[in-house]
């Protein structure tokens, strides 16, 4: 249990030969000899209907003199056994435990709740080396090798260079018994030794990072059991070079050391988050034996020390799209000297490893419904399809959803407005205020603000603000503010040839101007045309299922996204925050190699659509400027959320809002 | 020509092409494309009776536009032709030329005589690549490994990690023509692209280096011809930590840092000396590709900054004993970033790469007879063996054969004698001296030798003045020097309890003291006693072939060597001096990497004894103090030279000359 595979096994059979003979993964490091622990089991005693048999404690053979030792020097919890001692005596239930300890999980469940099986790229193997013999002159490391194939079944191996000079004094330091961290997951196809202790060595871990523009986020793992470690996060310090992408690589393009300045920053950022997370999970750096790195192509770039420049123009030309694998110190990242670094691929131009590693986390392929999976930031990065087909874009939303560009945008950050209602009789607004729980109508509200202030509108409020006007009749489907409501609320105020909505009047006062709705029309049409572009190619007039990743997407309310017309008409039921599903795909990547292959063979398989190509974008674009949608119905939306009859308006500033539009986007074509 | 191989082509079909399928192998970079001008053949005119054709120029196509500009642009030698472009139209005799400048040599002559196939490592490979696509959005480095696989047939290439950030400004430097080098023996099994250059590149060297305790010596190659360039030597600077072996191996033991500074010695050496040879050779060391390395285990290990001290001692345990590779620029060789390292196998802890690469060189698994192979230095290694079984040890001879431990001995340099002769019946001796030409009783002697004086004896003359002395009655067949023939001759002369042989009376006076006589018979009776064993081990009373390899061996006269005892019987013209044989085992292995392979396999089928766990080494060694032996017979010896009665003498410093022998075996053991 609880895989629930069974057999029958000749009585002396050890449990853990017979789990590996069911195909159960149960870690061991020592081989058998009863001094690593990995591989503890639990019997379940009672008679169970479903299996047929009656399992008890006389079934399984009593504690060895090795597994006794092991007890009294390390301890072994109450009812748990070494299953490289212990024998099959009769008939038996068997758990092996998911505990968080010194044990052996077969699956884990990762940041999401999806389940990880565990395959990870490295192992480590506990060996008894023969002794040097003058009559059979093989050197020391070709010894350790006969040994680990002999014992282990590991043919070919190879060395990793620093271990050369050392595999002597480790070796005798060790008494001729010592672990071997083999990594078998190496793009060169044969196994290496990464790492060499005297003894027993019994913890390998692993991280799995993903460097966004803005946070480089990242998991400590265990790679023997699979447990998360430790997770944490770090703000991107190239923000110094650039705000957003595109200016890091104009920094780059003008600084003749602007690309090494980034390169160095971000592999600093990520050598600090790995001695946060070692801290947290009080985890030696050196411990550290495989490393998987997400993000969008040009994090990626500069995290590899390539030139981004070819990514700020066209034909957006990666140097390179495939997996790659590096010596973590090659790429200057301080965990263990032979620790490995994997890149995912990147799936085209503008859409990343990250990407990748979010098709990996929500496996559009491995299903048979239309999947739209969308990363929302400065540029949204759209994957549809199921196991058939799946094509991916990239869309220039601009950094409109994240409160750039708009007047009184800001930071999800206290005092920021994260929530608003308008009231579509009064046009009264009321909100609520990032670290106060009390919405802005409440009576204790004045009181629990006083702490945060009330600062400014966050992206989720922004869409949700937006939403909320087109709703109450404020503006209309093409986005216009209706002036002539000035007369029926103070809200509506005049602010030069067009009309702002008064979201609150105080110190500063938050309004949301006609060219602020501008900027969010301008953006989720960009994301809905490449969301469209993609429908069209997959032959799709809906989809079944959205997954929205990043942060972004966790804050926001689906309602109002589609309200907003940012994403096409489905079930409310079927759109799904999934967090940072670039990340859940490193770690996926980390803890089972197979994933590495299923992600590298359906990077290959996925089409890739440039929505700048693509004639009909243009078309696609205008109709997306309308609320929800100047061409497309939205059934489903419709049957929950009454939206409000058509009003056309003419608006005195929209011209500016399309200028600005357009020069935001030149700089990408 | 010169295979002699022949087939049958269709009209029309390219020489190149043609070689290739009858497994001719013939050099092209540019792939055809008639621009590297590496497939240059020539048409041999006539009628070939042995063939039964007629080779005219009429049966090869005339020059076309491509080759024309080639022979405008670059010149192309009277009568040549490129193979790429040139197509059959009849009966052609077609020799590939074997010269030294831009072509294809199918074979060449190593420094030895013998023939080295030619099929390096490493293979250049011009290729256009695809330009960026926003369809396909595959990245530069992924497109250059397409077309890569497309073009020649490489699959699963990797990348030197430092390409990697200067694939894209490559690709662009040279419009998307860029020449590839591939590294094809990488121990990672797939094959990597090591160095990348816009454009067409037309030259890759290789060296080939063999680090001795004292002298380093090295080889420049063209890998693309085989050619040649250069060939230098310097001297070991680790000498100033120790002129032998053992005594480095006492310095890393006494100082903490000598292991550190004995490799920085002895790679920065190997830098300067690569510096000398890329001057000779004009060559930029940037465009060495690949390079091989032998040394005796200690070197070895230096050189790969192992630490020593375990050879020192017994068992004698070498850190790695397989063959190894490197990134060069892991052991801070300075050569192209991309370049590849390759150190042959070590045999055992006193038989290195050096005798492996002796034995790939000399081969006596290759061949039915029975073969001993000697590298005298410090330590002899001897190689004893045929296509059946090879069996090798190691001997401490210790370093009198190279003139230490010798009254007058000296170092081989200007001054030194070099050639003894005595004249059995006066007893008088005759000589001749490095750096003059005639001999000593010739007229012109006196005034050619005051340029360098007479200064000592070198290596060479101890064996001769020794085994002259032997053959003049001067010493018994036990080493003892003849007091009473004083009385004869005024060049026997008391010298405590002993005599000694006045060979020049000068300044400085030079004798061959009893204790001279000694030494050597010690580091001979090493030699032989060690020599004997394999026989015993290979269960046969002679050997049919001796190879000398190393300096000593080419200044010795096989005969002397022989009437000394130091080799067993055999017919003098079947002795021969090899010369660096190591060093030309290193040339192979980087000329063909077939001969790694080689070599691999049969260092793991060589036997390896060791002479101290030996029990009768012993009294093969006492057998072996005699002249030329107590035990063994030489009769092929006896029939050319005329060894003199058995003659038993007493010898009062006997003793002395027993216990020094004994310490300084002692050091080993």
């Amino acid at each position: 249990m609880p895989s629930g595979k069974r057999g029958r096994f000749p009585v002396g059979t050890p449990i853990l030969d017979a789990a590996r003979q069911l195909g159960v993964y149960v870690e061991s490091v020592c081989g058998g000899r009863a001094t690593c622990g990995r591989c503890q089991v639990e019997v379940q005693t009672g008679q169970f209907a479903k299996h047929g048999i009656t399992s008890t404690l006389d079934h399984i053979s009593p504690k060895g003199p090795k597994e006794e030792r092991y007890e009294r020097v390390r301890g072994l919890p109450e009812g748990r056994r070494l299953s490289c001692s212990a024998t099959v005596q009769g008939d038996l239930v068997v758990d092996v435990p998911q505990d968080t300890v010194i044990n052996a999980q077969v699956v884990r469940k990762a940041a999401t709740d999806r389940v990880i099986e565990r395959n990870s790229a490295v192992q480590l193997c506990y060996v008894e080396v023969d002794e040097p013999d003058m009559h059979k002159p093989l050197g020391d490391l070709d010894r350790l090798k006969v040994v680990l194939e002999k014992d282990w079944g590991w043919k070919d191996l190879l060395v990793a260079p620093h271990l050369v000079p050392q595999v002597q004094s480790i070796l005798r330091k060790g008494n001729w018994g010592v672990t071997a961290a083999i990594h078998r997951d190496m793009d060169t196809s044969r196994p290496f030794i990464i790492a060499l202790y005297p003894g027993l060595k019994n913890e390998a871990y692993g991280i799995a990072c993903d460097i966004g523009s803005t946070t480089i986020a990242m998991h400590l793992v265990s790679l023997l059991s699979g447990r998360i470690v430790a997770s944490s996060g770090t703000s991107n310090p190239q923000i110094r070079f650039g705000e957003d992408l595109m200016s890091r690589v104009s920094y780059v393009m003008m600084n003749p050391d602007g690309r090494e300045a980034m390169t160095k920053a971000v592999r600093e950022a990520v050598n600090t988050l790995i001695g946060k997370v070692c801290a947290e999970g009080e985890v030696a750096r050196e411990d550290i034996f495989d490393c998987v790195f997400v993000g969008n192509p040009i994090m990626h770039h500069l995290f590899l020390g390539i030139d981004p420049t070819e990514l700020g123009q066209a034909p957006f030309a990666l140097a390179v799209s495939g997996a790659m694998q590096f010596w973590a110190h090659e790429i200057g990242i301080e965990v263990s000297k032979g620790a490995r670094l994997y890149m995912l691929p990147c799936i085209a131009g503008h859409v990343g490893a990250d990407a990748a590693g979010a098709t990996l986390s929500e496996g559009p392929y491995r299903q048979d419904r239309m999947m739209l999976l969308v990363d929302v930031g400065t540029n949204a990065e759209i994957v549809l399809g199921d196991a058939k087909r799946v094509v991916a874009a990239s869309s220039p939303t601009g950094p409109a959803f994240e409160g750039a560009e708009i007047s009184s945008g800001q930071r999800a950050a206290p005092g920021a407005i994260e929530r608003v209602r308008i009231d579509p009789d009064t046009l009264e607004p009321r909100f609520r205020v990032i670290g106060v729980q009390s919405w802005s109508d409440e009576p204790n509200f004045g009181k629990d603000v006083e702490a945060v202030g009330i600062t400014g509108i966050c992206g989720s409020a922004i869409i949700e603000v937006v939403a909320e006007m087109y709703l109450a009749g404020i503006i209309s489907e093409d986005g216009v503010v209706d002036g002539t409501l000035a007369t029926r609320s103070s809200r509506i105020i005049p602010n030069g040839r067009t009309f702002s909505y008064l979201l609150h009047d105080g110190a500063p006062r938050i309004t949301v101007t006609q060219n602020d709705v501008r900027a969010i029309q301008l953006a989720k049409a960009a994301l809905y045309a490449g969301v469209k572009l993609l429908m069209e190619k997959q032959g799709v007039d809906h989809v079944d299922t959205i997954r929205f990743a990043g942060a972004f997407g966790s804050f926001i309310d689906p309602k109002y996204a589609m309200v907003l017309g940012l994403i096409p008409d489905c079930e409310l039921t079927e759109v799904k925050a999934v967090g940072n599903a670039a990340g859940t795909g490193a770690l996926m990547a980390l803890l089972n190699r197979d994933h590495r292959r299923e992600i590298e063979r359906e990077v290959g398989r996925i089409e890739k659509i440039e929505t700048a190509l693509e004639p009909n974008f243009q078309q696609l674009f205008v109709d997306a400027m309308a609320l929800p949608n100047k061409a497309d119905p939205f059934p489903k939306l419709s049957a929950e959320v009454n939206l409000p009859p058509r009003k056309v308006l003419a608006e005195g500033g929209e011209g500016g809002g399309r200028r600005r539009g357009r020069e935001g986007r030149r700089s990408r074509e």
